[in-house]
């Protein structure tokens, strides 16, 4: 037990090491040795945990996914529960996309998933528990909501979701919070423009 | 003249050829020596046209933006011409975020952007040409619209239209041609419903 508690500390260690270096340096210029000594293990310690870089990515990605997934089911409990409005879950679920420090490493990330099929298949899987998430929201907004009409609003939501989660190198002028609380009325009002 | 004319042609090559190439296996594992193959001209013709992979990815970034603000443009011209509602024009500009055959390139662009500060301003200024014409747009849909709620409707649009550009990996079900006219309807009314 004890032996198992301390391998998953040194797994969290490796995992949250691999976030700051595969976003400094990049996936591909990384190098297992340098994740080693930055976590003072060995490189054999890395390998018994994790089979290469991409089992890294992979948990990296996984960890990242359930993180989302217990927001979102927590934000969808308070509304269902009517202790927020579907605006302030929008707003609040903005606010969890928008304090994103990795940036730099989702955008490694999905690059690669563009030239290694298990990657490709990892985000697009987490990106469907979001999209069913984001269904149940849209018809919060607007129960006449279905069929293509849903699966628009769906597309629409996930680009703003995803666009403001990465918008660090755009310039943006206002701060997180106020884009947020508007961005949340903007759609808000767009799915029920929509029927 | 001619040998002018004959560089131009050979600096296109090369940047046409370093998308794909830079698309297909990232931009730091990629060569300049597997560029040079790739378009059979010498390594030093290369360096003769750019001083190195930076200046070639500058190239393409700078294509890249210059092609969007002509397609800007000329939608601008059709909606102030009164040839096509402000509805259409989002849409034609989403068809055209959407048909982006080079989205790997464009993630280890940006994700190289938060390790060289270079490339970073490369993408905040682009994106500000961009945001100065989304802000025309949101006017032309909400003449009421300005200050904070002008800005985060900029951001709200950005952020879409960056999602939509990018969004392969996410497994969307709809076509873009669906995606964009049920968006552009949706963004009009998410501009209405702010001022």
């Amino acid at each position: 037990m004890v032996a198992l508690q301390h391998e998953g500390g040194a797994r969290d260690r490796i995992l949250n090491a691999a976030r700051e270096l595969f976003a400094a340096k990049g996936f591909h210029q990384s190098a297992v040795a340098e994740l080693a000594a930055a976590v003072h293990v060995s490189i054999g310690q890395i390998y018994r945990l994790f089979k290469g870089k991409e089992d890294i990515i992979e948990a990296i990605v996984k960890g990242d996914a359930r993180e989302r997934e217990a927001t979102i089911l927590s934000l969808r409990k308070r509304l269902d529960a009517g202790e927020i409005s579907i605006e302030r879950t929008f707003e609040l679920l903005l606010l969890d996309v928008m304090d994103n420090p990795h940036e730099a490493l989702s955008f490694d990330i999905m690059a690669e998933g563009f030239r290694n099929a298990r990657v490709a298949d990892m985000i697009t899987d987490m990106c469907q528990g979001f999209r069913d998430s984001l269904a149940d929201f849209a018809c919060a907004a607007n129960p006449r909501l279905s069929g293509e009409a849903l699966k628009s609003a769906e597309e629409m939501m996930l680009a703003c979701l995803f666009g403001l989660g990465h918008r660090s190198l755009s310039g943006p002028v206002i701060s997180a919070e106020r884009t947020a609380k508007c961005t949340a009325v903007m759609i808000v009002a767009a799915l029920r423009a929509m029927d």
